[in-house]
């Protein structure tokens, strides 16, 4: 709880915490991140860089490898094999998204076309098939069989969650133990692999791997739980993000299982034809968003990422200050503070 | 080529060829793999044992993992691991074929409704997923990096493979360069990995690994194209057995290249309507299979699975004689002679 605190003495003292510290330090990595990427998902098979291509420029943040990236190089590694890593654990990243979106039929990712909708499921599938092939070729080339064992197990465990996720969909009477068991496994565990093998290949003792596979794995709870309160959040849409993605798929998100919990029976059944029956008219994801603030759901989702921002902050305590130290934990805060 | 004729000359004093003795050998072993299977495809997530048992139950021959097996008695293995690694070989085509039926859009597989008909096609991807990840994570357990490179770099290669059948498919300029180049990436990679891994794990010589890697390679190809010529076979027909999917999917097989390269301007019209357009009406499939007969587009099929086929009994040669090493041969002669 002390955290918390500290946490909300930080944000004032500071200005708006940012990833760019972080971006900063792991900068020229990334590019030979990039570079790596560019190199190991070509093939003669010119659909396959044309689509993985699409899927990796749209890119996004590229949290997960610089995740590794900066473990890496917290825990003193001097090498240049967390590049190769942090490429699979992008690869892996990459399959999953593309997977996703043929699951959620979404013809939009990002604001932009999704890969399905330009080309079709079909390329998605097999594309998203060789970019995890291709994942554990590279990790194979890097040989070391405690990586190759936290990133297959993280893999098993993220397409276990898949499935879980694809069970319980616009199932209205999810609880919140289903919920948090499926965001462990479909984000948190890639952002634990991901940081925990920076550990390994600096060949830190075994305490460090866990205290970063804590890490990683507090900081995906968290940064999954912002992202499900963003998309309704009426300040994300007036700054012209795209909101109501989640709400328009029927997914059932924390915030959702918080206010069907509180809801009365009128609210239930417009919870139940919105996002079960996926009936929807105009007004109606205003009014989720009205119900949803008035619940306080919003609010007590965001209550639980700060939780976990703090176990992710307390999780790096064992190791010595530095700067990358300090950028990972602002990383962690960017993570919370993206949902004011 | 002396080897064809003594192919035939065994043909003629031997029974039909079968599977019969190789099953017998590896019965026990095989026994092992199915429990293995049952138990390394659980999951708290009950949909993914319900799909996988599905489609692993329909299972037809075990070819892939008794070519593990039986390449590492030959070799003199005597632990238990190739009973793992058999495993994992069968997710990884298990999970291919959970892909496949849902970029054929099959309804059926085996005669029997595919997982995609009987539950959905995101079932089937993310299912195919876990199964995918469940391998490798199997394959890091047993813990050998010659093993998991051979695997991994098969998984690639089956992907790309599957990925440059979608781009060429339904089309009837594909060459025969082509369509050899997608049945080895797609058919024989896995055949010839699953072979190869038996020398190493009994720590063989690379010149075996070699030479069983080309065994399963070549039997592999053997098998795709008799499978393809069976799909035109009217003793199939008459046997009770599916016939016609590949021309109703309008695959492009050999026979079809072989019999498009040959063929006057209304015939390549017709096989341009009903294979490119997918446009069939009734009497289409016989009319197919005449036109492949009269071509001698079967028989030309048969005669280069016959090559392959011998080719895989050479690469046999280096290994001293033994009741498996028989067998393995009889499987040869067994995946040829289906097509008489």
């Amino acid at each position: 709880m002390s955290i918390v605190i500290d946490l909300d003495r930080e944000r004032q003292e500071r200005p708006t915490p940012s990833l760019d510290a972080l971006t900063e330090l792991t900068q020229d990595d990334i590019q030979k991140v990039n570079q790596a990427i560019i190199a190991r998902m070509d093939s003669p098979v010119i659909l396959i860089p044309q689509v993985a291509g699409h899927i990796i420029a749209a890119g996004g943040k590229r949290m997960r490898p610089m995740l590794t990236l900066a473990s890496a190089r917290m825990c003193g590694y001097e090498g240049d094999r967390h590049v190769g890593l942090a490429g699979c654990v992008e690869f892996i990243h990459t399959a999953t998204l593309l997977h996703d979106d043929v699951v959620d039929e979404s013809d939009l990712r990002r604001g932009a076309a999704s890969a399905n909708a330009i080309w079709d499921n079909k390329s998605s599938v097999l594309v998203g098939d060789f970019l995890f092939s291709r994942a554990f070729e590279l990790m194979v080339e890097d040989g070391n069989l405690d990586v190759l064992r936290i990133l297959s197990q993280a893999s098993s465990i993220i397409a276990e969650g898949e499935v879980l996720q694809l069970v319980t969909a616009n199932d209205t009477e999810t609880t919140e133990g289903d919920y948090l068991e499926v965001i462990r496994s479909k984000t948190a565990k890639l952002f634990a692999a991901a940081a925990e093998i920076g550990a390994v290949i600096a060949e830190r003792p075994q305490e460090e791997w866990k205290s970063l596979d804590s890490f990683g794995h507090n900081l995906g709870m968290a940064f999954q739980l912002v992202d499900d309160v963003l998309d309704y959040s009426a300040r994300q849409a007036t700054l012209g993000k795209a909101v109501g993605d989640d709400f328009r798929d029927g997914k059932i998100t924390l915030p959702i299982v918080l206010a069907f919990n509180a809801a009365d029976e009128e609210e239930k059944s417009f919870w139940r034809r919105t996002l079960e029956d996926q009936e929807q008219k105009k007004g109606d994801f205003r009014r989720a968003v009205g119900m949803l603030e008035k619940s306080g759901a919003l609010t007590a989702t965001i209550e639980r990422a700060r939780d976990y921002g703090a176990k992710a902050h307390q999780a790096l305590e064992p190791f010595p200050d530095s700067e990358i130290k300090t950028a990972m934990i602002e990383a962690v805060e960017f993570a919370i503070h993206r949902s004011y």
